[in-house]
């Protein structure tokens, strides 16, 4: 079984359909949201039914931080942005998750947050394959 | 000095004007959001010149997950809102803070992000003094 692989896990289906798998961290998944107006990446922790970060054991807390840290600091170093916003909502895809995004001024809808904004812009297959080996050499 | 009052830090005076002072955690000051369409807190850790999570120290980031998650845990709680919103985006005030926003289905804006919309709509005193005391009472 691959590291990060849990028994029992399953992948909601619009996150799978709204975005790519990079890696496996520890705890998370890591996947790329495919919408080529913001570098934008997803932590998704392998845990089935977790929804909120505070219903986590205290160590898959400690887990998901360093995690979604190290992945920050890799697409700020790689994209040189302006700022990284993260957030958990989950208002709509219940399946705990986190977004890390890379903003800079000018991007489309700055300074708002990118949830909501218009619609999605599938990468070039290419360019997703691009980005992604990118930011795998930054972590 | 006050617990949490660190020498040379300086609150933001838009994050001032916007929220008021609730309590002092270990590390940050915790502060109510002026906006009665949402319950809504924010957690500004008391170091001078941060902007980004990963900046902190290893020992300060896992600061910041404890007294976020045991702040997310207390207003689900005192509220029983569907999902908890957390995010920290930083793209107008770039001192850095945490939302944490109790989000429940058919509120303003739902299932979108609060962040820009719309205009905030301050509390009477009043309904603020008692949010607070409930928050208080939650954690």
């Amino acid at each position: 079984m691959l590291p990060g692989l849990k028994a029992g896990f399953t992948l909601d289906t619009r996150l799978e359909a709204d975005s790519e798998q990079l890696m496996w961290l520890g705890l998370c998944e890591l996947r790329v949201m495919n919408d080529r107006r913001w570098p934008w990446l997803l932590l998704v922790p392998q845990r089935p039914g977790a929804e909120e970060i505070h219903d986590m054991t205290p160590l898959d807390q400690a887990m998901l931080t360093f995690e979604t840290n190290m992945v920050a600091q890799g697409l700020k170093k790689a994209t040189g942005c302006t700022k990284i916003n993260t957030g958990a909502l989950g208002n709509i895809v219940r399946q705990l998750h986190i977004h890390v995004i890379a903003r800079s001024e000018g991007d489309p809808g700055w300074p708002g947050p990118v949830w909501g904004h218009g619609l999605r812009e599938p990468y070039q297959r290419s360019d997703l394959r691009r980005f992604a080996e990118t930011i795998k050499a930054a972590l």
